[in-house]
């Protein structure tokens, strides 16, 4: 039964899997430095709606990777999205992954204000040196809370990646940044993940 | 204009979400130990295919719970997957996740053989001691090679979740598992990944 499977080397799965997904988009084109995203994000979910659902404020993908050559760290809030992320490739630019979901004292914090552990860990995000991307690819109250950060001047990130998924809050706390000037990616409606935030990046990072 | 937005307190959001994934699924019916898997798939990726693509072979579910009361343990293909799964709740009933994937040995065998590290990584599952469920959700490879190793009686899984995503061999892993007597939860077609396996997995202990 296994003889009728003609296994594709891992090398060349990727460099298949986009051109059949280049073929499946039917000549569809993007601007070319969304166009690797675009892909990534379709070929971590085999979901082409990501061919329609991202959107990219002007020269987000452009100010983004320039940071990424300059250092820029990455911030985000799910272990998914820190274990997804290529930590390798980031690091030769200089940049760090930081997640605070399972510190301790993060977790104390919260409880001891009353707040979700999203708000202090995005709190704590908006501390860290250099240029910072904010990677959301879980909880919408993390990424409503870096909006206020962001309008009350405590965090000024060089991209915001906004891909929370479900069906609360979820959509609402994505169209606070549609309608700002604030440089984002952000997957309209109720799609997204932490895959898919990590996908984000790694699209980035493979262009940097 | 944050005004505007009803926050829901986070341990409000998760049962608001299934109310309304329960409500767009306009009255369809699952088996009652199956409903719980397949809502929970959607509500990691807002994403309804779920509700079709999943297939059980027969007492998948209540097997695999009566092994994670025994303490089984879950084998997974990826970090992001065993980031994801809920290993507090896991060990509760003595069980562990293990991904041998970034183990530098795996790599350092799987150059010497000319294998993949996936192909490495399912032996080394089948090794873990006690009752084990594989949870598969990014390499094709891998699920190919455990279904060799269960054949050639080197495995013996209480249950596979295969659910690799993408575009390539991943259709025709999934296949083999279709047509055979192996216990599995599969995502038909080529949707899946870390998030679907993790989210089944969590299902399962949710239940447990």
């Amino acid at each position: 039964m296994l003889e009728t499977i003609n296994i594709v080397k891992p090398a060349e799965i990727e460099k298949t899997s986009m051109e059949i997904i280049a073929r499946e988009l039917h000549g569809r084109t993007f601007p070319e430095l969304e166009e690797p995203i675009v892909k990534r994000c379709i070929h971590t979910s085999a979901d082409f709606d990501y061919a329609d659902n991202l959107v990219f404020s002007p020269n987000a993908v452009s100010e983004a990777l320039y940071a990424i050559r300059n250092g820029a760290s990455i911030v985000t809030d799910t272990k998914m999205a820190a274990s997804g992320i290529n930590k390798k490739r980031l690091s030769q630019f200089g940049g760090k992954v930081y997640c605070f979901m399972d510190h301790e004292d993060v977790a104390e914090e919260a409880k001891e204000r009353g707040c979700t552990r999203a708000v202090v860990c995005m709190e704590r995000g908006a501390q860290v040196e250099g240029p910072v991307i904010f990677a959301i690819g879980n909880a919408p109250t993390a990424l409503i809370h870096l909006y206020e950060l962001i309008h009350e001047k405590k965090a000024d990130p060089v991209l915001v990646i906004g891909v929370p998924v479900g069906f609360v809050n979820v959509i609402e706390s994505k169209e606070l940044y549609l309608k700002s000037g604030i440089p984002h990616i952000i997957a309209k409606g109720r799609k997204g993940g932490s895959n898919i935030a990590a996908a984000i990046c790694n699209a980035l990072l493979y262009q940097a």
